[in-house]
């Protein structure tokens, strides 16, 4: 007996109604209704339960995340590291299974989902990552690199914005090894999809590119979603499979919203065991279905045993794609990544005065040699972001598939959960770029990429009034306070080239993401900037009263404002106010130090604090206290020359002086 | 001679060209290409220079906000307060053209523009907005609304999300007033669309319920565009005109990125001149175009005089619903809103514990017998953000145009964006409705609305860790800082239903957009709170040490954490340690109050204070100082029961009383 049969279905529909039921937690409606097309899906898909972190395996994303107990059902009965104590603590405190699909919290999970519509985004990014690796690796005679990515999503997440971003990207990419199996089962929240979605789902995917199946009856029709996928596999289109489901199938509120999100009760659970027949107990997987996927695992075992047989043979045949592709595969980065400072203390020695985003394009023509598996772009913004890769040549597209400067049209949000799942399927180091006030657009993804922990670069520019011109829409004031507060978020600020430098090294080199939040005008080189950086701040200048031996004031700042409190320091020390310069260029390095080098820096006893940034002023106290002042902003900027925005909003040396002096008098 | 020639389209490109020259920055690219079609829309819409705000006009949005060089040169020619000095001036300090559309800068800007794809949607609030006011008060016998929304949109707009969100949604609306003309250049920053989006738009239109509309020559076929506006008009569907063109038509670059964001140089200019046969010299109006304006405007203003006849008409005939118009054009609420506080107090005179999210629930039952231009409605969520006005009836469709709850689809960006438009356009109070955690989906709009300060309010449920199951991509933590952050922009966390009643009268009764933070887990009813949110921060509960006449600590919460500290403060008590308890809802509101109003409550001398927020602490030692400290979350939260996530995360009464006692050892 295969898997593929309405017992498997049955089993998993009740390990998950059951899984609910045992939380009093969770959604039962999308299990049930869109167990057939797991089942169908999960028995021919190429994946493997003893080595979940197979390279070549096929990658699955639960897009609609609300049906995490059917992706924990699928695990157990599949043979992945989920039993049914797991199961049956659905939802509890540290269990493993948790609300939504949690990437890294156990094997099996290719990203984190939850959150609508980032799902297909991030199955657009599986695909084309592996679009790339396979273009770059594979040889006429020997493919390391063949997997499919799989997406199973609901009316919610087709609704939502970032969905349609990707899809029209997929389409223009033509990532034909995408497929999107679609749980067409017309209810949502608040009832049927008429009274908020009529749109022909179809004909929209049609527009954007990809082909169309669909199957008339996904409640039972086992071996049409199947013959479905097989057809699906083999076009060089992204496919959309529409399959027509009951929601709660079975179940005594089959077809409605009320089983979407509400356990079904006892008595409903026993009513849907009547209905379809089900004759076992709480959690149980018959024999049969036991036996099946015993035997299933072994032929799963085996393709990945034939696909190391293949890497054998590639390994010999090509030695340094092979040791490429492998260090690809375990992130590893070059060693003397560090380095890259040093190459630009003296690449720079000109001192001339740059933007950070100017620092940054150079800097990244030096990472784009030294770190090969870099690969990343823009929201349509390459040229004023400074984001692209200059001898790596032409972008990515349908023809060109080894192209690594991705062009990801104006899409932030779908941008950036496609850089999520690039990093998440392995082998890359994916960068994105927009201008910072737009991170607005990014954030929700963004929050994911934090919560999942994958180390993906955003290369902000446009920094904060110095836009000028452009106005108050294009002016980020609060976009600091928003991603500093994001936990497992690294926010970096850096003032000149080489704490820009420093700022991508620390970016690449550890595990959270990062922003590199960088500016449009022209800053001037500082004295003794750059691997400082490193702790989130420290002392740029100092300045001691002798009859103290500290200084009367702390001068706090963050890029392009480091060089007005510099320019403040001397003129206080002119007035025998001994000023200390701090550079903090990160909040969250700094906040992770000991506190020994905490208080070297922002002693105590010294109170008179005053930070400046041009930025809203959120989050500054935490350093400054209720003794200090903190120069930001707290409206929206101007449409204005940006001297002359800086200057209306007080960033002036002879204000930053004032207020420094107004703390000591 | 009309004001609908080649002689009108020049004088509009080379008004824009020059402005953005002058200022040395701007965008020529789409004024050049999007003339066209801006003469053919203007000289045929209906409005009215001497008026902007006249009620019925028809509504344009420049979704493309960087063609604003465009829309101030229209403004100037047809006759609206933009005199050739302010084009001059363009992008200049305190000028009136500012770098984009800025709504309530000058008059004849409908909204406020820039950030790609929110036009198309603020497009669709517009026109729904017009739909349901006409549906409410038109006559078998006279039309008092009747008006069209246009909207001017580039291949950016279409390329974002939050447009394909509102596109769906208008098709199932059937919003047939609304039309977009799409400046089809195929030309974004980056280059041609075909290396991102080569998706058929048109087709995508289509099968999202639109008419669809092309002209192949957009630069010079004026008729054929007029016509196409003609027809787009009678059908009953919203409509995509298609019009096709080379962005910066005539200029050297013509038909390149280059074009798109830089000024052309004198010598662009010249040759543009030479190329488009255009013999004048700066900012030039030629004669005949003054005199064509001069014209259209007398018809213009008898348009009006004709729709005031007809209002006359509608008053004389029909005077309660004139009233009930003439109340809501005037944004008029009723007088006693406030009441709503004493009306609850009455009420729940049981003093039933309630989630806040249910307080809400009920005062807005109130609210919608009493505000009846309230309209709103979730992102598919209703039922679970309570955000239904029960005795409202069937929410809002193609065929019940009067429903004013609306069903939005799972769609939070668009929803936000929607609502600014439908405050903008007049005669409506706008609320929406969503998880908190995904006000990260709406966080673009929210900003848009604080810029532009519309009062639209976001009840945004599901507030903290208390979300429990679900786990950590439901559970909001960085969310308030997100907000709190934003300037402009009103937080309100209440601790129990008096509180909300107050945030709720708080929220209409300001002129900001404000969010309505709401818990899930029911909270009890506590003595002494209410009115006191007014000020953001307020003594629910004292206790002084009598040897210094102060209390000894502060402890301050919002929300759900508020019973916890006083809670506390009774434990410290036993202890002889002497806690005030402060409930502080509103940073925003706090932060207003004059400097003895602050002092009263936060002492300067009393600096042992503790902040306790089931949220990211970011931005709380603005209150607690260097000396206190803040129970916060700052990492994610977890997925388990809400209560055992607490009590995981330090909220607890005995790790409040232990953090408390900490601060004075």
């Amino acid at each position: 007996m295969s898997l593929l049969n309405p017992t498997t279905v049955n089993t998993l529909r009740f390990l998950a109604v059951e899984a609910v039921q045992a939380a009093n937690s969770g959604h039962p409606g999308l299990p049930m209704g869109a167990a057939p097309m797991a089942t169908a899906l999960w028995s021919n898909m190429k994946h493997n339960p003893a080595n979940p972190n197979w390279p070549d395996r096929d990658r699955f994303v639960m897009s609609a995340g609300h049906g995490s107990a059917l992706l924990y059902s699928l695990l157990h009965v599949f043979g992945y590291d989920v039993s049914l104590a797991d199961l049956k603590n659905f939802r509890q405190h540290n269990a493993k299974t948790a609300g939504h699909p949690e990437y890294g919290h156990i094997p099996g999970i290719e990203i984190t989902t939850g959150p609508l519509g980032q799902g297909i985004a991030n199955g657009v990014g599986f695909a084309w990552a592996e679009n790339y690796l396979a273009a770059k690796f594979n040889k006429a005679d020997i493919k390391i690199v063949d997997h499919y990515t799989y997406v199973l999503c609901g009316d919610g997440c087709l609704q939502e914005g970032v969905a349609a971003e990707a899809v029209s990207l997929a389409g223009t990419l033509g990532l034909g090894k995408l497929i999107v199996l679609y749980d067409s089962n017309k209810i949502t929240i608040e009832g049927s999809t008429d009274l908020a979605f009529t749109e022909n789902v179809q004909a929209r995917f049609v527009a954007s590119g990809w082909d169309v199946l669909e199957v008339a009856n996904g409640d039972t029709d086992l071996d049409g979603i199947l013959s479905a996928i097989e057809k699906a596999k083999s076009t060089d289109k992204p496919t959309l499979i529409e399959i027509k489901t009951t929601i709660g199938y079975g179940s005594p509120k089959a077809g409605t919203a009320g089983v979407h999100g509400s356990p079904l009760g006892a008595d409903g659970i026993a009513a849907t065991k009547e209905k379809l027949g089900w004759a076992h107990g709480e959690f149980t997987v018959p024999a049969e279905v036991t036996a099946a996927s015993t035997e299933w695992q072994k032929v799963a075992a085996e393709n990945e045993t034939n696909w190391l047989a293949t890497i054998t043979a590639y390994q010999s045949k090509y030695p340094a794609d092979y040791a490429q592709w492998h260090a690809w595969q375990n992130d590893s980065l070059p060693a003397g990544l560090a380095d890259i400072t040093k190459f630009f203390a003296e690449e720079l020695a000109d001192d001339k005065p740059l933007a950070t985003r100017v620092s940054s394009e150079r800097i990244l023509q030096k990472l784009a040699a030294t770190v090969p598996q870099l690969i990343g772009g823009s929201a349509d913004l390459a040229p004023s972001t400074n984001s692209w890769m200059k001898a790596r040549g032409e972008g990515y597209s349908k023809t060109n598939p080894t192209g690594s400067n991705l062009h990801f049209g104006i899409r932030e949000h779908a941008m950036t959960a496609i850089a999520n799942a690039m990093y998440a399927h392995g082998g890359l180091r994916p960068y994105v770029a927009g201008f910072f006030v737009f991170s607005d657009y990014m954030k929700p993804a963004m929050r994911l990429s934090a919560l999942m922990e994958l180390p993906v670069v955003h290369i902000m520019t446009h920094d904060s009034i110095g836009v000028g011109e452009d106005g108050p829409t294009h002016q980020p004031v609060e976009q600091l306070a928003a991603l500093r507060s994001i936990p497992g978020f690294l926010t970096l600020r850096p003032c000149d080239t080489a704490e820009t430098a420093a700022a991508w090294v620390m970016a690449l080199t550890q595990e959270k993401p990062s922003a590199l939040v960088l500016c449009r005008q022209p800053l001037p080189q500082l004295a003794g900037t750059g691997e400082g950086l490193y702790k989130g701040a420290y002392i740029l200048k100092e300045a001691t009263n002798p009859a103290t031996g500290q200084p009367d004031v702390l001068l706090i700042a963050s890029g392009s404002e480091v060089e007005l409190i510099l320019a403040a320091q001397a003129k206080l020390l002119d007035g025998a106010i001994h000023a200390r310069v701090i550079s903090m260029p990160s909040m969250e390095l700094f906040d992770a130090q000991p506190n020994a080098y905490k208080e070297e820096i922002l002693p105590k006893a010294v109170r008179a604090r005053l930070a400046v940034e041009a930025a809203s002023p959120f989050g500054w106290h935490k350093y400054v206290g209720l003794d200090g002042a903190v120069v930001g902003i707290s409206t929206f900027g101007a449409s204005a020359p940006a001297g002359k925005v800086f200057e209306e909003k007080g960033f002036t040396v002879d204000n930053v002086v004032a207020q420094a002096k107004g703390l000591l008098s």
